[in-house]
């Protein structure tokens, strides 16, 4: 019970620095799916995508001391403009480390925000020595951009407005990566739905959630070339857990069933949305028979997607 | 005053068959532009764009012979979707006259909406003359896309939609092509808005709308060289008095002007527009020192875009 009154506490922690933002039909795409669609578009979210909830609610939880020092984080995505703009909008420094190859395009929407960027090479462990340098030598707070439960929480009231505009949908279906939206997911579904399904959905080319849900322990990807970039990252101890407890079904998708949502959404909606949130409606489509004419929730993560770099 | 009842009985007529579209604010272009804008965005009407009011409007004025005999357009563009699913809506037939290039993505949509398709000639001269044998043989009524007083009282209403929700609006900026949306936004902006001024917004490369309002006669267009191709077209008789009378301002903008602001609305609003809906935008930049803090309409016309031919 606890854990529902984190998640009500959380979102109206966060509701003054956050879009409300809209759910969108398509009558086009439920006739080609066969069941009533209800999009949240965190794509219209404050810096483009759910990120900002999460990043949010990480730094709002921070003590005057703690904020003094600033935030770091490392992400070459969607989670360095989140913690840089959930940083300045509370009016905390925020460092951010990115490899040296991030798009120019993404060190620009972090700079635009006020976040310090410091380079590292692009592995995994240069990123997280960077970050620990900076921890060292400012005594600023890590957030991490998926195994945190303050992040999780901010992530979970996508789900949760989704769920008081349409309380009585049958399923939601989350993108998975490093697996803070999907857990977040799933306890607003647990805890606030009525008998709402979480479902999450993952490009097969970085499985590595579909397959961490069947061995019961977490897996790591071999590689991950999936359009999908949001989703390359693995899960984590904080999350997986609650995966493992509320998600029985994670549906993958092929990089072309991607491509092939991705369009339908921007050709028949008119809304721009990356890679990451076509994957949730490529396994809705995938799953049309299980859930003809049920109700069904789709969330669209977020739309910053390169326009010169176009799949179609 | 006849004019502003015919306005809103045109309103409540098409009100089942079309969409209330949404108003969108985006805060990162008020910073940029220096006004409070107010994007009504019809690339979310029925076949993605406000073409579908005037047709809808047209369509429901036919007695019940006409009706039986079908109507006919000649339209390579949004007005041949329009037409088409507009009839389907109200049961009647839709011969549809395209030129021989029209796009295949244009020819199919026209088909998804069961318009029968017949070709000629890429001339204004083998259009007219195709579209009227029809009108000759099946006694089909001839629907023009802009310069019809029922299809100019469509388009009204997109303003006055506008005008419900925001009724203190200073200025709203209209794309014009034929004319039928500026002169509609004239009328809506002249009868219901508070001192609410309709501008114009025209490409420099088809700017026969500002020739023609500065020389008080109908001018024509040498070359229409525009990505803008929703509006290469030039004013008709009906819809020019209208403009001439309450129009003062026609602001024209260049190709990379329409490119920048096409571009500011992907990235920043998330929202896929044409290019004719981004010269509105793009007159409101190029006009900023005169509208700084003033409250602004923008007609969002349309989202119908080949995804495989982005100017980005």
């Amino acid at each position: 019970m606890s854990e529902k009154i984190s998640l009500l506490e959380c979102q109206k922690r966060i509701a003054p620095y956050i879009h409300k933002t809209p759910v969108l039909t398509s009558q086009a795409l439920n006739e080609i799916v066969g069941a009533q669609l209800f999009f949240k578009c965190e794509n219209f979210q404050r810096m483009g995508a759910f990120k900002m909830r999460g990043a949010t609610n990480a730094i709002l939880q921070l003590s005057e001391a703690q904020r003094h020092k600033g935030v770091v984080t490392h992400s070459s995505g969607n989670f360095a403009q989140a913690v840089s703009l959930a940083a300045k909008s509370v009016g905390i420094s925020a460092d951010i480390v990115m490899p040296t190859n991030a798009p120019e395009v993404k060190q620009n929407a972090v700079r635009g925000y006020d976040g310090k960027i410091t380079f590292c090479e692009p592995t995994l462990k240069a990123r997280e020595n960077a970050a620990q340098k900076i921890v060292n030598e400012k005594g600023a707070t890590f957030i991490h951009p998926s195994n945190d439960m303050d992040v999780i929480n901010g992530n979970a009231t996508v789900a949760m407005e989704l769920l008081e505009e349409h309380p009585d949908l049958d399923y939601i279906f989350a993108p998975v990566g490093g697996g803070g939206l999907l857990a977040g997911t799933a306890l607003a579904g647990y805890y606030l739905g009525d008998n709402c399904i979480a479902i999450g959905a993952e490009p097969a080319e970085a499985d590595d959630a579909y397959r961490s849900v069947l061995s019961g322990k977490i897996e790591l990807n071999e590689s991950a070339n999936t359009i999908a970039d949001g989703l390359r990252t693995t899960l984590g101890s904080i999350n997986f857990p609650i995966i493992q407890k509320h998600i029985n079904v994670i549906v993958t998708v092929s990089e072309d069933e991607i491509i092939n949502a991705m369009k339908l959404i921007w050709e028949r909606m008119k809304i721009i949305v990356e890679p990451s949130s076509a994957v949730a409606l490529a396994a809705v489509i995938k799953s049309q028979n299980k859930i003809h004419n049920q109700k069904v929730g789709i969330l669209i993560s977020g739309g910053n997607v390169d326009l010169k770099n176009l799949p179609f």
